[in-house]
């Protein structure tokens, strides 16, 4: 293509973008989602598994950018196929032009845009992502090893998609292959989480093998087609703990497995970054509560997150006992406690032990927290 | 493209919209729009103007089919650009393949599909639509003439689409060339809602040229960005009044002005329509009650439609008198009654007199419609 | 309290009343139930358990009237506990108090009240309702019994409420003294949901010894405080299927068993009613469609209730594989088919059978349906 | 009455109560209100306006506080009429019973319960609400006068409710008798806001005179019949600025006017409170953007409060021209701006003048506020 028609060609995605953003329009506004971030770091929301017409998705490429932002997404990446392609006779194939056609609208809504591709055969080694591409044209090779090498030489992050697809009873297989790209270091993390798929199998692997984990949307429709956002579902998306916000952050970020996985009302992730998060989500307002022999009383307990907590007791007290719970997102909630004792007297710091079970540290294991109260003993006999 | 290439097409296409209707994607389901239709004849929801990829939109042809077929459409037109082609450098020119695309969808979801397109010329003559065309490829032509003609020719029905764009003040101008148009037969209706913009102008020509009145969406966006669906919202669209559902029922029914346009809470058409649409929707309750003197009473009225009815007094009757209320959508409201004399005895037929807002029968002219009731006047004197 | 002053109560009660249907309040509006009656019967949405401040509610009685008219109920009992009466030192007891002074504004909005009474005891017998009571006053007395035989010589429908209240585990107990109210015709029904409290014990035996099924409220704060009238969530409710709407209809229906408990997004019966209640509820809107060999094709299915009806395969047949699907409430959904036989030709009736996981017959069973469609099969090979 | 009797019904009270907060009902959480404090005060939120069933409230007065604790404010006053008292029949009169019923529940909410009352008095002096009592029934006297020096000897804060209530026209008079309370030192604010109706006179009486602006709900229904909570409806409610949370904090910030009133999407109040409201609601995400020639470009703002503002263009720069926006509550919504001429350079912190037109500072006077920005200009010619 010459310069001058792209050239133009910008100027024309430009003015659709803007003229796309009147007033009364969706687009006009985004979303912010409310997680607080780990000490250190700076909490990006992040998609990097994307497709546009270019191969099997549905929409043009700048409009995977104008959803992004729309719901509270700050990095995004188009990650077409380079085998599949059944839109080719209608589409000219050119593996850069989803990024050259996104990037304007990227850089206007400061969404931060990565060139990637998605690596297309049958399982093993199936589908894998490669992302912060160079040059994605040296990934179209007839042998995937070839592919991937192509990739892991331009510096690339990669991952292996949804491992369960097509599998026996869709249950993910460590192949020999896998194995191989593993000591090969061709293999950085896995989709845990592909649309609304969780797999235990791989969120396991993960854990043993030291892999990153990844939960992206795999998005082929309109976005909001798949996700009724309106009714605030999102959809699943991995949230990077980067020094900063810089694509060099990021990538350091993803090689360091400095990830959680935002699916639905839940997050997975190591222990180390979901105890923080869920520690500076909360707030006891009133931590001091006097309780009467066997008597009841409450803690309020506000919630700052987008996430609704949901707390199950892990053992109880000597003091008091406690009931599960569910802390709203956004709003303040009443923890119960009762007394055990009719005898009990004076004031105790207690440490009430629970199992946050949407909080996912390894398969069906959830996090344990502390919820710390000041409780003044009042005997009734 | 070879016919091999072709059908394979159609399979890949057939496999991705199957696969896209998981059990949990909206695409999974259709809202159904409760308006009554005119006793004679099924009132067919279209929207007879949006875009693809294949001129200046934004998503692949076979999501438009999808996007109706969840929105409660019954009947849509591609109406891609002959003229203004921008993303032509990546998308190979064929003016049928946004109606050879979406084929099989439509066929599938039993929507009906019009094949269409758009003329894109300055002002005057701007832009026109022409809607079931046979050869699209006639249409492009460097007179503008020549394109209409070539319309005309095949049958098409031909409408002037959002007519104030880019005049002063956005006031619609008619022009000589709409005058020729006119007198040619080149003209049959205009859009009198484009997007969510009405035009009163427009709503006065169609009246006074006998002209029929159109409002469609003209999408370039995937329509729930424009559009919050979930928080039922919807597109402009022009319901027609067809004797069956068929392409030449839908036609002829243009070509006779059977149209009311539904623009947000809305509806804008001929009383010969209106009327029984409004009486179709509402049911009163319990019609016979009881009024004490100058004391008050309700009467139950339950509206079965999807539009919120806003009535205002038009005038009052010698018997009691009435407030505004709302008739919401789906719901049955209390219309509220006081008499107007101590004296009053015996009961009484009564019709009282109200004003819908929001059926617009010319510009700023809402419904005149009677609201049917039995009191029974008891004196307090 | 003299006639006078019970005069003056009802115009200040029907003023407050009137006051409060402000243009823009709830009140001002009625959501309606859309669930298909059984053809021969009105189908009546039933409260008949709730309380007020004349005993341990939460609102003055006309507020119970309001609040079920809004939420589409056509029938409500204010049924005040006899014995407990905790606010006493505030309020006169007088047991027919709640009924009067509800009694107008159920008259305005043609809300059926009955007259009722929970007598209130330890179990067993625990707690019963009487309904259609004429005198309250001889209920009080000190001995379980002679409440019971007062209530049945009143001609009153007597039920067991929440068994399974405070007895070991939850779990519903069937006593003696139960057996004992058996016998003497004491016991018509039990409560088998109170609240969002669903009890399977108690509907096995209303299956085995004939009983009423009924669910109830049980409310004491005001209703839109416990469920999320807003969000479309609902009270539990009887739905009664009566000759007509007069009370006589309804007690008559009442002992007849002709009830159907509406609990969330459940409907919990006789097979004989949840049957028509479903068939009357959903349309298959192109019943007649093509498979060509083992490919899919999909049935669309409108369901114009309010429920959103869980169907699983129940088998399957010898043509077509099905999959579970989900018929959204006022929406077209779409059922999926598969071939099974690539050799397969010609048109075949099929009736595809399903359980509707949402209507209970018994405790986990529930209800078997069949989809009547026409395939036509086309060979593949 | 007796203590024991007293104790009982608190013991009843709080059983009530805490049976209520069951997991899945509403009561079991509180949404928070997100509206940013001015420097140096707590930012309380009060409805000072009430009934209860021991007037013509339809509640009981526990279900005052639960509601008030549901819906996020901080302080209530249960304000029963003196004069008008419709249930008298059936509820023992005593003037001091709401508060001692709600106290216990206040208490365990933490919510700050004041005692008050409603003088009821026809125009003039028409209605007046008097908090901060200790002794009501001294108010209980047959000439106005005297009602109102016993509030005032007890140290009272009075305000005048709804003044245009059943004036002709509905607009509201400054009576003699105003005149007198003012001098007399009885009179400290006016309701300028009463359930959802705004008084344009009231409140340029509050500007002119001195007096402190209320805005009430003045409830008599359960809340929730009034107002759409689940909509993110809320009553109308007076934004207390007080030094700290205790009751003489903020009586002391009511009789020092420092309060604004939260009406809708609304606030109503003093430019000096409403200007660090909006200042510390918003935040522009990339103040720094570059703009060239005559092009577009958009500005992020980001609105961490509850209030959708509606920002209008108060004139227009020599630089840049801008439209008018919303920035929606917690969203982040963009601003745009537009260049004027082909030859700026350089880059410029430039002052965007709008007014917000739901912030009023005097009857129809938006808040006047500047939008910081830094434009690097980039000349096209």
């Amino acid at each position: 293509m010459c310069k001058k028609s792209y050239l133009l060609l910008i100027v024309v995605l430009l003015t659709t973008f803007f003229l796309n953003f009147s007033a009364y329009s969706q687009l006009a506004n985004r979303y912010e989602i409310r997680i607080p971030t780990v000490p250190g770091y700076v909490l990006l929301k992040c998609d990097l598994h994307t497709h546009t017409v270019f191969s099997d998705g549905l929409v043009w490429p700048t409009i995977r950018i104008q959803e992004a932002w729309h719901e509270g997404l700050d990095v995004i990446a188009l990650s077409d196929h380079i085998e599949y392609l059944p839109f080719k006779d209608d589409i000219k194939v050119d593996y850069h032009r989803p990024f050259q056609i996104a990037s304007p609208v990227a850089a206007a809504l400061n969404i931060t845009l990565i060139q990637a591709a998605e690596i297309t055969r049958s399982e093993p080694p199936g589908h894998l992502n490669a992302i912060f591409l160079k040059d994605v044209n040296s990934l179209n090779t007839p042998d995937y090893n070839d592919a991937l090498k192509a990739a892991f030489d331009q510096g690339a992050f990669i991952f292996w998609n949804h491992p369960g697809w097509k599998q026996p009873n869709n249950k993910s297989v460590w192949y020999d292959t896998q194995e191989e790209f593993l000591k090969k270091g061709w293999l950085h993390g896995i989709e845990v989480v592909n649309g609304n798929t969780y797999d235990p199998i791989a969120h396991q692997w993960c854990i043993e093998k030291n892999l990153t984990l990844l939960g992206n949307s795999d998005i082929h429709n309109p976005i909001g087609m798949d996700y009724e956002l309106q009714n605030r579902k999102h959809r699943p998306m991995t949230l990077v703990l980067a020094e900063n916000s810089s694509i060099e952050s990021i990538k350091a970020a993803l090689f360091a497995r400095r990830t959680v996985i935002y699916l639905e009302n839940n997050l997975i992730g190591d222990a180390k970054y979901l105890k923080p998060i869920f520690d500076n989500s909360i707030q006891i307002k009133y931590p001091e509560i006097e309780i009467k022999g066997k008597n009841r009383n409450v803690i309020q307990i506000q919630n700052n997150s987008d996430l609704d907590y949901e707390l199950v007791p892990n053992g109880q007290t000597d003091e008091v006992s406690v009931e599960k719970v569910v802390l709203f997102a956004g709003k303040t909630s009443l923890l119960h406690l009762k007394g055990v004792s009719d005898t009990a007297i004076g004031e105790k710091n207690i440490q009430l032990p629970f199992t946050v079970q949407n909080l996912w540290i390894a398969p069906e294991k959830g996090l344990p927290v502390e919820i710390n109260v000041k409780i003044k003993f009042v005997p009734t006999k």
